[in-house]
């Protein structure tokens, strides 16, 4: 598309209160905007990202057999009562009253609905296992709304829930989550730890969180610096330093500022009891359904690729979530829209920027825009084209062909 | 996909309070499932529907040059009292408060949030025309929440907010959308009227409704025999049966059982003035940003299809908007999976019953999902398929290549 029809513009400074590196970065350059404390519009570029990140979760979902839908919002209090979590949660959720007295809730996160859809649908094991997601949005009253989009009150995430006749295949299908959430957190280029946390009341066994190391969030995991032993600092009974409790070999290395972007839960029968979601098994006998529940939040991700990829001048894009392939940039003199029409006409995703300003302004906001490829037409370039990569100082002259061989087009 | 995976199966009963045809055949063939009174899940085969009418709206309004973004939608009440609205809508907005006793509404629609948006970002007429859109939910507390999908509580909208240096330009512009909008509808297969409707306290001229005819809604609506004349029977000041007012020639019809899928505003100066939105023109001056609203509910999209497109047997969906392209049927002695593996390699999207249930069971179902080809292979067919379209009893055999070819793939 053409710059200078882009919402919003940059800016040059960042907000007074923004203290984090994803706020300032993702604000300044127009990715997002905030309505209110933790509370985020996502901008043209914004949404791309987005919209990226989503569609490698989505075809890593879809190969796992989930199956995509869309649950509401609102919900209603007779259905979070069932398990008792209408009151655990009080203090961050959202609730409210209609003018006929009718109580109900956000959503805070969906369990409670999925069962209630599950059990009015699964009568036999034959109708099992069901393995559903959404991307939705979650609305938590965070009482510290800051870190810009790492933490927001209104937020979106891709929920995905799974139902089993026995806990064997609950199991086995928490596995085959645990390796898509390892592909897609890899094919977004995340340096990450699979990390052990508390099953809660929900099960003996542990759960796991995806921590991505050096991200200034406020995570602290204890790792092996050998093997894939890995903690949550809730769980973690031993000292930094000490022997690793599962290989030996290796020293336990405390890891400060990680951040948190998916989960998986192995929640077992707690839902199902109390929610009295049964199935008729092969011998005719009544059994609970085991349930798992897996979270990944793709607006927190794209705040933490900000704060694992950028630099001074601004954000780094990795190539598979930049907002476009590459940015145009028409100096006086280049062929600008010639370019750009055969750039589009070849299947590019192209920002041209047209607009009429500088050229040092045309550069600092392609920097702070962060596309990873920079093509430059000018009366200097003649019939080739500048290529110049966001995190290299070189830049090389190349025919059109070259260009999109390059692109992989 | 594999049919003995889909959830949820199909049901034999509609829902007991089902009224409406939508209601009842989406829920029948596994659409939609109702959570309580107007507020709806979309499953695996009403999602797919929905993206594709979501993909049509999108490329049309991507067309005249709209930037898709994505809002919150727990509103401040601060933003809404500038424009007096907070009280107004009362009876069906949902409002709340959090804990520390501060107050919000849900997304009712998006005015006031475009323009607190717009007013942070535009500075100068430079900066102007603006036009984004975002697909989001929408709250409102209907006192009558029925007719299935068609009047939710809880429901998707896509909506398009632009804002404008002069008035000739918004109407420009309005004019482009309405284009805009009868592509979409056109590509639907829609059979619709485009409505005159009262401009309300924002505007002197009319404002359109998108009316589908013959759609079992409750709209009434009055239109020319002969030319496009249509009104809304809120500003009709006319009689069935006289000529008409535009062209002389034709005669006045009254339309029931209309259903409003789309709706376009040319809301002027009232948002601007009421929330201070002005820009720096040209010659120094400050100006008031003009500003039109546009709106289509996909999922009333999807019920209004099936009130329009099915028959005693179940839904009949068009190509564009079906959940799959073809519904693949394996009875004794076919090559199911082979056929259904070369489909999807060719590129075509296919439900496979793979089900071990009676041929009947298979057909029943079929006619009720409503997928607009159906592919038989049994003993029978040999090294053939036959083909027999959703609303033909003629029935073909046919090779690999010539079904490709005949799917345009």
């Amino acid at each position: 598309m053409k710059q200078s029809q882009l919402f919003p513009k940059t800016r040059k400074e960042a907000p007074k209160e923004a203290v984090s590196i994803n706020h300032k970065l993702l604000v300044r350059a127009g990715f997002i905007d905030q309505l209110m404390a933790g509370s985020w519009t996502l901008l043209p570029l914004g949404f791309r990202v987005v919209q990226k990140i989503n569609q490698i979760i989505r075809e890593e979902m879809n190969a796992v057999d989930a199956q995509e839908m869309l649950m509401p919002l609102l919900h209603p209090k007779e259905i979070w009562s069932e398990t008792g979590r209408w009151d655990k949660a009080d203090e961050i959720m959202y609730k409210l009253k209609d003018v006929h007295g009718k109580e109900y809730v956000l959503s805070f996160t969906h369990e409670e609905i999925v069962m209630d859809l599950l059990r009015k649908n699964i009568k036999s094991y034959q109708d099992l296992p069901v393995s559903v997601y959404h991307f939705s949005t979650k609305f938590r009253h965070e009482p510290r709304a800051r870190s810009g989009i790492l933490r927001g009150r209104e937020f979106m995430m891709k929920d995905l829930y799974s139902a089993h006749a026995t806990e064997k295949d609950l199991m086995d299908y928490y596995e085959k989550v645990k390796e898509a959430y390892r592909k897609i957190f890899n094919r977004l280029s995340f340096n990450f730890k699979v990390v052990e946390a508390s099953g809660g009341v929900f099960t003996d066994k542990f759960t796991h969180e995806f921590q991505v190391l050096d991200a200034g969030g406020e995570d602290i995991i204890y790792t092996c610096d050998k093997c894939d032993f890995a903690q949550n600092r809730e769980i973690f009974e031993g000292k930094e330093g000490e022997s690793c409790p599962k290989c030996k070999e290796g020293k336990i290395v405390k890891k400060e500022g990680c951040v948190e972007v998916g989960n998986i839960f192995p929640l077992g029968t707690w839902y199902a009891e109390r929610m009295g979601m049964y199935f008729t098994d092969k011998d005719g006998g009544k059994k609970l359904v085991w349930f798992g529940s897996y979270g990944i939040g793709p607006t927190r991700v794209m705040g933490t690729l900000v704060e694992v990829s950028h630099d001074e001048k601004g954000i780094i894009w990795h190539p598979q979530v930049a907002p476009f392939d590459v940015h145009l940039i028409e100096l006086p003199g280049g062929h600008g829209e010639e370019v750009y029409r055969k750039l589009k006409d070849a299947g590019v995703d192209v920002l041209w920027d047209d607009r009429e300003v500088s050229a040092g302004e045309k550069f600092s906001d392609a920097d702070l825009i962060g596309i990873p490829v920079r093509l430059i037409v000018s009366g200097k370039t003649g019939d080739k084209i500048e290529w110049k990569e966001r995190t290299s100082e070189k830049s090389e002259l190349l025919s059109f062909e070259e260009i999109t061989s390059r692109l992989n087009i």
